[in-house]
């Protein structure tokens, strides 16, 4: 199997505490490295981690919530003074491009290498990354500022050919493709042999979810359904949940509820209020909702 | 003896490392707390050496190169997080304002807190901030961008009045002030009773000079002449002087050099580039010029 994992840099909300950084992951999907939010740290904390930042050719910014972008210029900044050469590709709300490149020239930089902004939109889901293997959608969240999951979606693959049934049923060569994309095949004497003794499912497609910040969103069930992994946002417990639908952010349970309804295989907790210093109570809470539910925990790396 | 240290939060140049943080450092000048510089993740080390942040009232920015301001946002928004609601002073050059504002903006976040700036100007040196016991001014530096270091002078105190001396010769308690402010005494009888025998010296002046980043500038020598703690940087060595030349910073001697024709009693070294695990060669440099060097190292607080 290919890698597709997911690196938890931060899980704090709003404000570091002594133990938790603020937001950022890294999805790794065949040794490319995409990063979603970077807060202030995350230069850091790819330190610690000891990730491979030249690998690093796409920055996902959900929304201009400082606990999600502040770590972004010194990162871009890093890069410059490493000497970077390869295009760096950052996705984001608008006002995002301005920010950087007013501190950029502030300080008189002009980068060692290409940085190219893409604008998302909240508005509805909108395909923004497509390497042919993988493809990356928006996905638009309830929250107080325009904000944007990411899904990341592996592409199906072709049906795995089982060389000896081939041979057997004197399939030539120039067959091959047709019989990987599903055809069956008929045989000279016109005996018809169906795909399946030709040919096995190819690995399903995994998919990855990261949905922070958002209140609890029904929408986004649909959007992300049968994702194999979904990261939610658990800013607050249900005892607190006045204060979840004010801010616009979720209950450890409303984030087990939405794995629920979209049929997630698992579901990672994350985004915790400073104020819970022990988080086993969020996961208890959503687990009692949603079994598999687990809490993304920093400098851990999780398979899709 | 009242406060009058300097806590070093970072003491790295450009980059952090695994070890070291980006520049930051807080005065403390009889509990107001002071902010020099404030690099990416400064609040982190604020909490880290358990400052309590809502003594700051004032923050100073030397210049806009990124490892110098860009944990400031950061701060200003855990600041209003916390629901401060004391103004703030920031010190910075002129496009520090525009930068925080357009961050503020994007967030759709009104501080809880006036935040008022005060633009400095490196063209020469001026008093920004004066509260009858302690002057802070800034020093024009010489690097890429404008920059300016700062120094904060503890302001003449009136002399120590003896009480039983006072007494002795008859002083009435109207006269006090003026001979704490070095007056002599006529008694009744005609006898001058000369200043000395009534009073004690004060405590000397002390005086902390925050020089980061420069080239090696002897015109700051005369500004910051006789200082108590001179906080230098120290980019490089010498072998890499050309560098530091090309770059407008400074070699470990360099620093030292400076203290000396300053008339420095104490020299800490900082904004060490991060190609330097060991950094006792960087010392051994300056003390075999200013023998009073020491390595300004993080988390530890210096006597002013």
């Amino acid at each position: 199997m290919k890698t597709f994992s997911v690196t938890v840099l931060g899980n704090s909300a709003a404000l570091p505490t002594r133990t938790r950084s603020l937001s950022s992951q890294v999805v790794n999907y065949r040794e490319r490295l995409f990063l979603i939010d970077c807060g202030e740290g995350t230069q850091m904390n790819l330190k610690r981690n000891k990730i491979r930042t030249g690998k690093i050719g796409h920055i996902f910014i959900s929304h201009l919530h400082g606990d999600h972008f502040y770590g972004l210029i010194g990162l871009i900044s890093t890069f410059h003074l490493q000497n970077r050469k390869s295009v760096l590709h950052v996705y984001g709300p608008e006002p995002l491009e301005q920010i950087i490149r007013i501190q950029l020239e502030a300080s008189d930089t002009r980068l060692s290498y290409p940085l190219a902004f893409h604008t998302t939109q909240s508005q509805k889901p909108e395909i923004i990354f497509d390497d042919g293997r993988m493809q990356i959608s928006t996905l638009p969240l309830l929250h107080r500022v325009p904000t944007t999951g990411f899904l990341f979606s592996e592409k199906p693959l072709p049906r795995k050919l089982m060389r000896e049934a081939a041979d057997r049923y004197g399939v030539p060569l120039e067959k091959f493709e047709s019989i990987r994309n599903g055809d069956d095949f008929t045989d000279e004497e016109g005996n018809l042999i169906p795909n399946s003794l030709l040919t096995l499912d190819p690995p399903s497609c995994r998919s990855f979810a990261y949905c922070s910040d958002t209140g609890y969103y029904e929408p986004l069930t649909g959007m992300i359904s049968g994702c194999s992994l979904l990261y939610h946002e658990a800013t607050f417990m249900e005892d607190l949940k006045e204060a979840a639908r004010e801010k616009q952010h979720s209950t450890a349970a409303d984030a087990a509820r939405i794995a629920a309804k979209a049929g997630a295989d698992r579901l990672l907790l994350g985004h915790f209020s400073a104020r819970y210093d022990d988080l086993q109570p969020l996961l208890n809470e959503a687990r009692a909702v949603f079994g598999n539910s687990f809490l993304a925990e920093e400098n851990v790396t999780y398979e899709v």
